[in-house]
């Protein structure tokens, strides 16, 4: 997979793909990312990427010709999915990230400031995603998180996999409690239960932990579970 | 206000907070920000956080002693709103970036791999708050996205303030196009009324723009705006 992020902000993207999971992806040659500088594409004398909006208003807009050779400077033979992080996007969610991790080339549009001019969305064939009802300064940060979510998914990134799938989500389900060494902290005990050896019962234990907390904390999720369950 | 970051991935965090608003949010003395290595409070010989799960299972547990004492060396008088990213968290929104923007001292606690030993979610009085339903690797994307989204809205750090309020979500709707210069690019034309010069008729283009747009893209969120215009 190629992972291309156009953004005006590139030293925000470098040192998050230099760590952890993206970086292993990166090592192992299953996922390239590309950081591309939309300054770079700039004609304007100053390198300047945004213009005051038409019509009036608080906020800088993105201006067109940056956008426009900087995502054509990415497109290599239109099978490349564009994705625009915005407030107005489809939310994303897991399985959004498991169905983008069957692609092959992504390119991400970071927008920044007040946001960009309306006839880039309008020109190329773009996706727009939203993480989420809040408002943020840039689409920097909305581009790793889908990103770190999406090569989490791609075969070979994690060793194994089984992990990822018994992630929160994988499953309509949140997350069971985990305990790791010592057996006392401060007095407080690890249920015994994890320290019985009987991995029937503790799978168990960790479903009906896992059940109970969907109930009680996400009972939009725990319909969609249910749902599942009885098909 | 005073923001702690606790992780394992400073190098992460770092570039983040010297960008943009929240580099001017730093600037302005308006927000001070540390970012604290968990792995500095590790009293293991080899400076380890982790550990595996008991019970089994695949994926590493941070363990309890470097969280329980990094948590500790950041409280000051127990007023500190503690927030631990998690997909097992309440949704984030702009309503909770909103009120979190008058906290004094937050400190995040970046959780990574499979997750933290759940004692330390039971000792303190933390916050879980979740961005989505997906699945990352740490807590660190999570955490900037909450803090480039609450820093946003404290008092100073955007010069304009109506800017930030007009921005989407701050009512319950998307925002409408933006277009800067030029008037014509690769033919293709800025709307006749936003050069028309008539503020009135802007302001009732936009608004109109961003109902539509909303009740076309986000049923769920025009039936909020409805219910707030009819109170």
């Amino acid at each position: 997979m190629k992972i291309d992020i156009l953004t005006t902000f590139p030293w925000m993207i470098k040192p998050i793909l230099e760590s952890s999971i993206l970086k292993i992806a990166a090592e192992k040659e299953i996922v390239s990312f590309d950081v591309i500088d939309i300054r770079e594409y700039s004609k304007d004398k100053h390198k300047n990427t945004d213009d005051y909006p038409f019509g009036g208003g608080e906020g800088m807009i993105m201006a067109p010709q940056p956008l426009f050779d900087s995502i054509r400077g990415c497109v290599e033979n239109n099978t490349e999915k564009i994705i625009f992080p915005t407030p107005d996007g489809v939310i994303f969610n897991q399985k959004k990230a498991k169905k983008l991790s069957d692609e092959n080339h992504i390119i991400f549009i970071c927008g920044h400031y007040k946001g960009i001019d309306q006839r880039v969305r309008d020109n190329f064939e773009i996706e727009e995603i939203s993480i989420g009802d809040f408002v943020l300064t840039g689409g920097e940060i909305p581009a790793l998180a889908m990103i770190d979510s999406i090569v989490r998914l791609v075969p070979g990134v994690i060793n194994n996999i089984k992990s990822a799938l018994n992630d929160s989500f994988s499953q309509p389900l949140l997350d069971c409690p985990w305990y790791t060494r010592p057996e006392i902290y401060e007095g407080k005990k690890v249920p015994k239960i994890l320290l019985s050896g009987n991995h029937k019962k503790i799978d168990n234990w960790r479903k009906s932990q896992r059940e109970n907390k969907t109930k009680i904390l996400r009972p939009d999720l725990w319909k969609k579970y249910l749902k599942l369950k009885n098909k």
